[in-house]
């Protein structure tokens, strides 16, 4: 039995902090790295990835709507086309710093609202997956059990994978509470992590309603930019540690020594469900 | 006898456009792209790429100082470890598009104000080459002969090349009149034509007090950005062309097909000279 | 008989020009000035605001998304009140040049995907009408004859009016016609001038289909960023002066000398249809 | 006895805060509010406005470089010109807010490199002031005593004020040791309070040498990016207060009702020194 944690991380920007990026790098298996349009400056960025590497930690591509001033939670209707050049510019920057860490990007993961809209908006969702198939088709995208966009990159033949939120209440379907709705949001650490544990092991969790529902996904995100965040995330780790689950990446970082592209990528079984 | 041309391209942004990158693509051998920071959106930087990539031209990254707002022509007292991760970010954002085109980049230069700094500041000179040496130490640079950038790239194991200005006058000492001195600019492409022909045949050429000075260069460069660039561009060419010199990139783009990583450097013997 | 002609002013930013300003401003009643969110730089703002008031335009606030890449063209689902607090900032900066050229803004005019969204967003439209509201309740405001954005000023107490396009295709309803459809742009100089004189004399005009309708509006808007712009602008112009209509803007700039707040606007009959 | 104490605010930018405004408006009596180029969101903006207006907070522009990836601590070698209207730009644009939360902005402080450079650089000093100039010259500066910008400021015919830094080390030339040397910065509340109290009394301070200086000012500096900031600003008003100095303005918020542009403006008899 084994999962992936991911969280978000490089989400400053110059002389703005926020989040701690070295204690999540401790707890993650997956580090979804801000690329500069809603967060992240070259330093953080940087030191993210010198981390990420130093501590096996895999990477992805944490990619969004160009807004720093919104940071990227705002829809934007951009054209397709603006869109896939958009996310190639973002891979391109940072994966230039993963090279210079010796190390490289795995996988990618939209943020913010761009996340929202690439679960539904087909065309946004294709213009993500078309610049990630431009850019290398061997980039595995991380997402929402049945968002278009996890569709759409199987079709494509990108390595897809399934994320559920550790802090999130769900819907009896499956979705997501919103965040504006009461008991959106779980806090209880104890009781967080013991949810971890039970989707890591493929078992239902309790719905919103009460109800029992089953959520398939090979990664955990936590968060990492609330009050508790750090805490929440030792406590998942912790108890799944303890009840023998093995915390690996669904897309881990290559052996960095001599930088060779030919790394050893799983072969998702679980895509055929796309 | 052969030598190089180069221009900046992907120079607009967004809404918009500066120079005609398509006619000058047609003409030089080695393309500045612009990376985003002075100017140059996403889509300007695939369309220049593919181009280049299609019509065998040399890719380089142009890095400069963040600012859209002055066209990076502004001297930004930048810290030198910031600047090497700006420069990182800038050389990874283009090379992603390169690499969609199916190509490399294969050399820097600074752009603006940063081209003046890294030629006598060295804390900053000595940024940029600590961000090329981190990403690929086989990229090339291209600077002004006797620049500080040159100077220290050489010292780091960068190949290093020197360029020459077309358009340019020149002071007896080699250096280049300032712009806002009276004759900086040459303007008939005839005369800039000659001159081209003579600095690639290694020739004296006339500085702008009269007196006869060598400038010793592997490329030359052209602008794209003033009225007359596309016709000075033709006329340099053609003229080269009629004498028999051999336009060839310093840093010729690498095969294609297989996005092999192990292109032929040429071993500039001239780097001694730094 | 009398009509307004209004045009976008000012969207160059830094390096990058667009539109002959000088040209424009020797032709229109009403400048819609850049704020520099979607363009505009302060040299830019700053010589728009001087002309017109040397030349007695009018100087209106032509607000927008916060989207230099995109040129304001790309909707943003920004919340209603990030964007009043976003335009109050558009407003306030582009007035403080108008106060320097010793004039005031009079009227407000949003932008690219901000003025389609305004139409029919009540939100976004609200959101607009309460940044004018708050900021100053005597500035006008323009928009296209139907719009919930006039609407909605109308009921703030805001003076509106009501602007037609020259060079633009109607659809039998009095809608534009998209510019992705065949016929949407008009481009023959004289026919347009024709138009806007039907447009000024309050007669009908011919819709796409042939059909003719009735477009009440006090303005006209031509456009600045096309090849032909300034030819037509003085087309039009010209017909609607040897018609004898008299060309003056809706909200004429204030007397300078003072700076005196108390200028004459005049009390619009028209906004009662709103 | 009175003295005046001011503190950066509004110097976060979107998802980012930084700084407790809240809190500081309670302790002092001038806010250098960001415009948004080196930080401040118009959300931001508009707060600090409305929570200083309502305390009776005199408000300032902090205006800055064009900068938010550098927080506008890097000095940038802007021409004159530019930087003129880059300050109107901001200046009006803050002036919106203050407008909107009914009073105005009464002073102008750089920030940053722009502050250290506007202490020495003729060129960038004198830019500043003439953007005051043309905006409105009853607008009051607050800067360094001795610095290039208050003295120009003063020739311009513009109310100078001086300012002391409550919580960094002087020089025995009443200059301020710079950050990077040891000793810069006071950390312990009653040793700063202590100090500001001599300060309002325009007794000697121990500068970092343990000689005794005097520096003139009519204004404290407190800073509040820091975690002791609002400690540090408590212990400063308690102590200026226990000892019955007044606490007030240089350029005192006008009365609002009427927002009428005649409010009472000192005549500042201490700027015949420049």
């Amino acid at each position: 039995m084994r999962i992936d944690v991911n969280a978000d991380l490089a989400e400053g920007f110059g002389r703005w902090e926020l989040g701690d990026d070295a204690a999540l790098l401790d707890v993650v298996t997956s580090a979804n790295v801000a690329c500069g349009f809603h967060a992240g400056d070259p330093n953080t960025l940087r030191d993210a990835c010198t981390r990420a590497a130093r501590g096996g930690v895999a990477l992805g591509a944490q990619v969004a709507y160009r807004d720093l001033a919104g940071f990227g939670r705002r829809f934007i209707d951009i054209a397709p086309e603006d869109l896939t050049n958009d996310v190639i510019y973002q891979i391109g920057a940072l994966a230039g710093f993963a090279r210079v860490a010796g190390t490289e990007i795995t996988y990618v993961k939209p943020h913010g609202a761009l996340y929202h809209a690439v679960g539904g908006h087909s065309d946004q969702a294709a213009a993500v997956v078309e610049a990630i198939r431009c850019y290398d088709s061997r980039l595995a995208v991380l997402g929402s059990p049945g968002s278009r966009w996890l569709e759409l990159a199987g079709q494509a033949g990108l390595p897809v994978y399934r994320e559920a939120f550790a802090d999130r209440a769900y819907n009896p379907d499956g979705t997501l509470v919103s965040r504006r709705a009461p008991g959106a949001l779980l806090h209880d650490p104890e009781r967080i992590a013991q949810r971890c544990s039970r989707l890591a092991r493929g078992e239902e969790i309790e719905a919103v309603d009460g109800s029992m529902i089953r959520v398939r996904a090979e990664s955990i995100c936590v968060h990492g930019d609330t009050p508790d965040a750090v805490a929440i995330a030792h406590a998942v780790r912790g108890r799944l540690e303890t009840e023998g689950i093995e915390l690996v990446s669904f897309a881990p970082a290559p052996v960095t020594e001599n930088r060779s592209p030919g790394r050893p990528w799983s072969d998702p079984e679980h895509t055929d469900t796309y």
